[in-house]
């Protein structure tokens, strides 16, 4: 069996849009932040309009960072929170950032986490989801987000993940609409 | 920012334990072939006890395989399901399995997939899931697989994905328990 290389990257921008120094306080700050990779992502036609970032939940230090790559990459896996949460182990060498010792974290997203992205972040080890606009703001784009349920949340909450969602909604779901107006295209499974 | 490489491989071995020509007939043959997946994996060491496969539903084409490399890559989201499905969108160059034209896919899962493994399965464009162990076996040994409902499978039904559960389950799990018995490590978020 000849094995494919399985080709994960971050647009060759974002290299240059931050740094690992970047300190940002917890709410809305660290929100606008990560909307402003969604917008870049938009305009510069590198994925699909969703970013997501992990902090240090009280330094607010940037750990990891993620856009959409799905189309670009051909690769259904790899929305943004799975490409932040892949980042930040990645640089800390952990499969969980809520091992024994370490700091608590938070995911923050630029639209609630799909199906798999909340099993994603359940795995992670953050102890916080910060989300922006709405599952129905990207259904009614014509992204199925799959089956994700109050009882979701109320699980997550029952081993110590909170979900706090709606943060800079407009703002987000805004950009959302800018993906489409230029032509982004719409993948589901 | 310096971006860190995000390494995804398939333990070696892999490479000569099958090849792209096989071609199982639906049913138990199929999951008896992941689950030798998984026992090697559980005897080489390289992973947590679970493995999948990406088929075509009809002629029974092996299109992907994947093995859990959660520990030794440090990465939660290296999940057995999740690699057969970047790998056979790898060698398909398609994001999806489910696209116009394509033969329709089926994923074969050692375990009960995850919360995660159920999103991603979902837009993987898979048509079917058969999976081998009980989320209850998994969650037995430790393994918390998440937010998964009766409703998760009806939501996925609804929208044409079937799952067919409990195929081969005791062999499975029987793998699941030398994994444990071997000292092999628990992992969770």
């Amino acid at each position: 069996m000849s094995l494919p290389r399985i080709a994960i990257d971050h647009p060759p921008w974002l290299d240059a849009a931050a740094d690992w120094e970047l300190r940002l306080p917890a709410g809305e700050a660290r929100m606008r932040w990560v909307i402003g990779l969604v917008r870049e992502q938009v305009r510069q036609g590198t994925g699909g309009p969703f970013a997501a970032a992990v902090f240090e939940a009280d330094s607010g230090r940037l750990v990891g960072v993620g856009l959409n790559r799905v189309v670009p990459l051909n690769n259904c896996c790899l929305h943004a929170e799975v490409l932040a949460i892949m980042t930040a182990q990645a640089r800390l060498g952990r499969y969980s950032l809520g091992l024994e010792g370490m700091p608590a974290h938070e995911l923050v997203t630029s639209c609630d986490p799909c199906a798999m992205c909340v099993g994603a972040a359940f795995w992670s080890g953050v102890k916080r989801v910060v989300a922006g606009a709405d599952r129905d703001d990207a259904m009614a784009l014509g992204f199925d987000e799959g089956p994700v349920f109050p009882e979701t949340f109320a699980y997550l909450a029952e081993r110590g993940v909170e979900v706090e969602r709606g943060v800079c909604r407009a703002e987000s779901a805004a950009v959302l609409r800018e993906y489409v107006e230029r032509g982004g295209e719409i993948y589901n499974g």
